[in-house]
C-alpha cells in the first residue's frame, strides 16, 4: 500500500457492479415484463442472504479497496444498470427501491467500508420531483450522503430539458434541504452513437459541464453541490476553450463558476490525464475515485498496475500534503456533509 | 512571428466564419421558406462581387494567418452553419452548392492561402451516397482536397447509424476513390441540452473515436483517412481509459488502431491540453490546425495571446524538429495528398 499522505482516502465514486445474480435475474424479468413479455417479478420473490453479499464484495471492492488503501466507499448501485429509459416511473420506482435497499445491506455488512449513494426513479417525460420520496428514505432512514441525477434518463437521446432548467428546481430544492449533492451520472445508452463508458458517460460529463457554464443555476441554490464523474469529461483538456467561451459569453471565470457548486472526481485512468486535471482544475475542486470495479477492468501494460487504480496517479502529483489531503478526504467531506456522521459512528474518523 | 521550424505551416481546420452578410440573408431565406414561411430565394438573386469577398477575409483570416505565421488554411464552409437538420435533401445541397462554391471564390482570389475543402448534402435519413456528386465536383472541378462529414446531421439526436455501419460505405468508396480525407465535423445543435461549441462538437468527436474503435471499418478501407478535429474531444484526456477498453475488448492497441486511418487535429485552445495530447498520441497522428476565427476568439488573460493561436502552443512543445514538422506539415501532405499539387501550382512547395 502506497502511503504518500496521512489523509483518510475516501473514494466517492463507487458502484455495486459485482452485484448478485438474483438481482440481475430479478431485473431481467422486470424487463422482460415491461416489454409485455411474461409477468412482472414478485418483489418478495428476491431473496439474498447476508452471506451471499458478502461473497459478492469480499472478493472484490473490499479486496481492492484494502489493496489499494482506500478506507471507504461511497457506494451505489450499478449505473449502467440504473435504466431509467426501461419501463415507466412505476418500473423505475420498484428497481430504485430494490436497488438502494440492497446498498443499504451492503452498507450495514460493512459498516467502515461503504457509505450509500442513491439511485433515482427517474424515468423519461417524468417531472424529477417524482424522485423526491426515494431521496428522502434513502438520506433519512437509510444513512445514504447523495444520490446519482441522470440529465439523460432517455439513455442516449437527451430528451430531457437541460439541468439548468427550472423542470430540476423541485428536487435540487430537496437536495439543498437534505444536504446532500448529486453526481451528474447517466446510465447505458440505448442509442447505437453512443458507446456506454466510451461515448455516453464522458459526453454527459461534458454536456452537463456546458450547461451549468452558461447558467445562474447557482445563484438560485447557493449550496447545491454537483459532481461531474469521469474527471468532469472532456473539459480539462479543453480547459481554455472554456475558459474562453466563458470569457467571450461575459460568464465568470471558470474557477469562480466552479467554486463551492461544481466538482470532478478522478476517474482518469492514467497518469498523464491526472496530471492534466491537477495542473488546471483547483484541487478543492476535485474528489478523489476510481468506479471500481468500472469500466476498465484491466491492468496498463505500461505501469504493471490497473488502469483503474488511481490513487497512484493522485500519490504521484506534484501537490502540497494539503492540496491531496483535500483530493483524498477533506473536499469530500465538505461535499456530502453526512459523511462525517457515518464515519463518527463507525470510529472512523 | 515565432519561428521554431522551417516546416511550411498548414492549418487543417479553418472554416469561413466571415461570410458575406448576402450569404447569410440567402441562407435565412431559405431555411424560413422551408420551414413554411415565404419562398424561397432564387439562386440567381445571390450576388457577391470579387471585393466584397476580398474584404470579409483581408482583414481576418488572411491578418491573422499572417501575424501567426500560418502559411495555408484548408478552408471549409461555417461548420455551425451546415445545418444538415434543415429542410430536405434538396435544400441541403442547394446550400451546400452555394456554400462550396464561395469557398470555390474565396481559394480562386487567395490561391496561395487558401485550399478548399467542401460541406457535404447530407440530410437526416438521407443515404450518405447522396453527397457522391457534390464531393466529386469539389474534388474534380474545384480542386478541394477533402470534405467535412457529420455524423450526426439531425444536429444532436443522433438518428443515423454509427460511422462504422455499411450506410456510411458508398460514400467511403468515393474518398477512397478520389484520394481524399473526411473530417469528422459535426454542425449546430438544435437540442437544448447540448450547446453546440462547448458540448456538441467535443461529443461527436469522442464519439466517433469510440464508434471506431469498436469496428473493423479500416480493414474493409485500408486508404481511408479520417480527421477527428478539437484535439480528439475527450479521448486524450481519457487516453488511458481507452486503451483499457480496447484491451478489454481484444482490440488492437489505439496506436495501432489509428495508424495510417485516424488523425486528431490541434485545436486545443491551451498548453496543458496541447501537452497532454503530444504526451500521448503519436506526433505522425496529429496534424496543426486552429479552427480561427471560429468556437474561441478572445485573448487568453493568462498569455496574453489569443486562445485559438495554436501554433505557439506547438512551437513550446518538447517534440524533435522531426516531430514538429510532421505535425505543421509532412501529416497534412500524407493525409491530404491532394493539396501537393495545389502548393506546387502556386509555387509554394
Amino acid at each position: 500500500m502506497q502511503q504518500s499522505t496521512d489523509a483518510m482516502i475516501i473514494d466517492c465514486h463507487g458502484h455495486y457492479t459485482t452485484e448478485p445474480k438474483q438481482l440481475i435475474a430479478f431485473r431481467q424479468q422486470q424487463t422482460a415484463a415491461a416489454g409485455g413479455q411474461g409477468q412482472a417479478p414478485a418483489r418478495g420473490s428476491l431473496t439474498i442472504t447476508d452471506d451471499e453479499i458478502r461473497q459478492t464484495i469480499e472478493g472484490a471492492q473490499l479486496r481492492l479497496q484494502r489493496k489499494r488503501g482506500i478506507d471507504v466507499t461511497l457506494f451505489s448501485p450499478r449505473a449502467s444498470g440504473m435504466g431509467h429509459d426501461i419501463g415507466n416511473a412505476a418500473v423505475s420506482l420498484e428497481w430504485s427501491q430494490v436497488s438502494n435497499e440492497l446498498i443499504h445491506r451492503v452498507c450495514g455488512l460493512f459498516p467502515r467500508n461503504f457509505i450509500g449513494v442513491c439511485q433515482l426513479p427517474q424515468s423519461p417525460g417524468v417531472a424529477p420531483a417524482s424522485c423526491i420520496d426515494e431521496l428522502t428514505r434513502c438520506v433519512s432512514d437509510f444513512g445514504f450522503v447523495g444520490c446519482n441525477l441522470n440529465p439523460d434518463p432517455s439513455g442516449g437521446h437527451w430528451t430531457s430539458p437541460p439541468l439548468t432548467d427550472r423542470w430540476w428546481y423541485p428536487l435540487y430544492e430537496k437536495l439543498v434541504e437534505l444536504d446532500v449533492p448529486a453526481m451528474v451520472h447517466v446510465s447505458a445508452s440505448c442509442n447505437p452513437s453512443f458507446h456506454t463508458t466510451g461515448a455516453h458517460y464522458l459526453n454527459a460529463d461534458t454536456t452537463a459541464f456546458m450547461q451549468l457554464l452558461m447558467s445562474d443555476l447557482f445563484k438560485d441554490f447557493p449550496t447545491l453541490r454537483l459532481i461531474i464523474p469521469h474527471g468532469g469529461g472532456a473539459v480539462p483538456y479543453h480547459w481554455g476553450r472554456y475558459r474562453g467561451i466563458a470569457q467571450d459569453q461575459k460568464r465568470p471565470p471558470l474557477t469562480e463558476l466552479m467554486g463551492d457548486n461544481v466538482f470532478f472526481d478522478t476517474c482518469v485512468y492514467h497518469q498523464p490525464g491526472i496530471d492534466l486535471l491537477a495542473r488546471v482544475v483547483p484541487a478543492r475542486n476535485v474528489l478523489f475515485a476510481s468506479e471500481m470495479l468500472g469500466a476498465v477492468k484491466g491492468i496498463d501494460p505500461e505501469t504493471g498496475h490497473h488502469f483503474d487504480d488511481t490513487r497512484r496517479y493522485i500519490d504521484a502529483l506534484p501537490l502540497s500534503d494539503a492540496d491531496k489531503r483535500g483530493i483524498f478526504e477533506d473536499n469530500a467531506r465538505r461535499v456530502y456533509p453526512r459523511i462525517n456522521a457515518r464515519l463518527e459512528k463507525t470510529g472512523s474518523v
